[in-house]
């Protein structure tokens, strides 16, 4: 409620071009309500504000926006106005900013760092895109198996950090390997010249810097890890990532998962502020890959139009009969995209898949298809009931097994399943359907 | 590896019914060991391998079970087999469990509890289904104002729950009310005399009993809220939510959201250990809703049915037509019900999201037809080609206006948005693609 009336506050300053009263009111809220404030502004809005707030300010409230308004501003101000902003921010946000924005920002932005600063952001980067390396944040403390509780304590007390990055301890030996882990609580519970090695968890759980970072942070959030140690291939500790950073990273990928789903790229910003243009952007190229596609329909529909001219009732049915294959195929996809995301299936189970799908496809084709005969028949007679019962017990199997496999193949092929699988499979059951429809007519038909 | 190789063995011992050997090898193994041979058996296989664990493993074994094979389990066991391990469970878990399983088997369960045992599993079943109080623990300490540090962290030393409970402590007035919330990091900073008044955050963030317990959940993932107080309407302490617990709610709901999106249900087990039957069953509903929706378009079509025994190639377009109608309705509910979830708006909204989805489609439509135009006009005549150009103009600003309304409707009407959209949407969007279709049609060809 409070939020609201400052944005609206100052989206009348903005329009009315009071800068020295916008200002004032800016630098009088608290850095939540200058965040909520900037996340529900255009972006042009968004920027005149941003450079009104105090150097310290600003920097607060850059860590806390959106990452989408993170990266819009950035791309939005002047190289001066986000120097210092930028070299404020921790390593592992500046890497992910360096993704984001336009080449040209990027390099910008990397000449405002000192040589410290450069290396640390540069190491992340490093690592591939989307690795567990490239999300984790550098270590803050870690001890060893020799330090005293005593020792250890005192360090962890002098350090600024809080809760999220200190909670629990890597434990290594002299060349970083990693040996162990310790948390706040047990150390508490320990006396101080008692040495970490004897409390410490050895073998604790980690994550490699080349492993898929949206797995690792799925596999934090599961475990209710609450900061995972990541290791490079000798076993030494590189970083480590807070469950915080876990969630982020898990609710990104849902969202793009979710967007895809619907055959849509994930928006950048919140809705209502995306210009429609941006808005269509994300939408056409699946649309358009969706058309192109749907053109085979139109020409395997073309192989029988004489079939069709010869009984127009058969048109009635078309909407229907490729409905009902199109979402037999989508719920076989959603599921076995699903297993492949939480590992209960491999590559290898294609053929379990395909033999699980073929019977569910033949009960559901089974029910589907007595239904639609006692109502097809009353209303169109019997032939034209049997050909679309036929069609059913036909195009179900087909259509299950076809939305059960490929997602397997778009992993074999190290395509993600959510992209490869949506427009494949909507295309391949509107012709199959159609086919079988056809072929099916004119067997029982005789025409 | 090794667990692949630890069911494959089980697995034979089972079904040569050699049980001496069976309850060794199963008593021999790990607890997690023995969780990821259950988690990956049919029911009837893991209610055998339960029976042979000793008691203190079986309690450790359940407790680490998926959500759905705990609740197979308690229906497949008997009464006796069961008790003592459903007793062991927390509170919440308990309650988690009355709520999974068929009410005959519930009741005998409470019968396992004993006085104290019920009221607290019962506490929870008094909060409504998916509230943030029927999801939240039992607290496990808290502090006063007027406490020492000193005296705090002597009791949380005497603890036995680890880090993920007791991160944070709560700090609350005689009458219960939360009045702050302490860390250890920031108790031990300070010196064993110090108040915990003097140091702890006052306002800390909080949930109430009856917040929806998805949006709670995301909300402390989101913050990277280590443990959340969940108070009642008077600002009492009644229980905490901690991260990990969290991020396992948040899973449930993208889960159910994901397979929903699907046209599904989601599985309660693995899709593999899933019995045809049941994979049937989570689809078919969904398939008999669209299908018999899908009835609309056979009626919609029979009413142009002379317009088609004149025009037959009308038919040819009628799959493509649709199909792009119903992604363009899709892509917009898509994203709409994203914005919902994540609450960047609201349902008074209605209007700005109808005019920027009319704009939307306006806009991808009239890409579309100057695309269809030229490429249908080539292959079948400027009149074929016009009649699909002014479908798309006017269909797509339809679709997504519906697309992108419906899951605000379906908020207003406290339905769940991806329940309700995906069958409204298709229904609605091949009904309303064909009256236009061929609306246009016998305007543009004279019929």
């Amino acid at each position: 409620m409070h939020a609201a009336l400052d944005v609206e506050k100052i989206r009348e300053l903005i329009q009315s071009r009071d800068l020295a009263p916008l200002a004032a009111k800016v630098r009088s809220l608290p850095v939540p309500a200058v965040v909520a404030v900037l996340d529900s502004l255009t972006i042009d809005d968004a920027a005149v504000v941003f450079r009104m707030l105090g150097k310290d300010q600003s920097v607060e409230v850059f860590d806390d926006l959106d990452s989408g308004t993170q990266a819009d501003l950035i791309s939005e101000l002047g190289h001066s106005e986000i120097a210092d902003v930028f070299a404020a921010l921790d390593p592992e946000e500046q890497a992910w900013l360096l993704d984001e924005v336009p080449a040209a920002v990027a390099r910008r932005l990397v000449s405002s760092l000192d040589r410290a600063e450069i290396e640390a952001a540069m190491n992340l980067l490093g690592y591939a895109p989307g690795s567990a390396g490239r999300r984790m944040s550098p270590e803050v403390i870690h001890t060893s198996p020799a330090e005293t509780v005593g020792e250890l304590l005192a360090r962890v007390r002098g350090h600024e950090d809080g809760m999220d990055m200190l909670c629990t301890i890597p434990v290594l030996e002299r060349d970083r390997t990693l040996v162990g882990q310790v948390d706040l609580l047990e150390l508490m519970r320990h006396s101080d010249d008692t040495e970490v090695g004897t409390v410490m968890v050895s073998e604790p759980e980690f994550a490699r810097t080349d492993d898929d970072g949206e797995q690792v942070a799925r596999h934090a959030l599961d475990e209710g890890i609450l900061l995972l140690p990541v290791v490079d291939r000798e076993d030494r500790l590189v970083g480590i990532l807070p469950i915080a950073d876990a969630a982020r990273i898990d609710r990104d990928a849902v969202a793009e998962d979710q967007a895809r789903a619907g055959g849509t790229e994930p928006l950048r910003r919140s809705y209502l502020l995306t210009p429609i243009r941006q808005v269509a952007r994300a939408r056409i190229v699946w649309l358009l890959v969706l058309a192109i596609s749907a053109v085979l329909t139109v020409q395997v529909l073309d192989l029988f139009e004489a079939t069709l001219a010869q009984q127009v009732a058969l048109a009635l049915f078309i909407p229907l009969l490729i409905g009902i294959g199109g979402n037999t195929g989508s719920q076989a996809a959603t599921t076995v995209t699903r297993a492949l995301a939480l590992g209960e299936i491999e590559i290898r189970d294609g053929w379990k898949v395909a033999f699980k799908e073929i019977r569910t496809g033949l009960l559901l084709g089974g029910l589907l298809a007595c239904l639609a005969f006692l109502i097809a028949s009353l209303f169109y007679g019997t032939d034209i009931g049997a050909v679309i019962a036929l069609t059913l017990i036909f195009n179900c199997p087909i259509a299950a097994t076809v939305g059960g496999v490929v997602p397997l193949v778009a992993r074999a092929c190290k395509v993600d399943p959510a992209v490869f699988s949506t427009p494949f499979i909507a295309t391949f059951c509107d012709a199959s359907g159609l086919l079988v429809y056809f072929s099916v007519a004119i067997l029982v038909l005789g025409l």
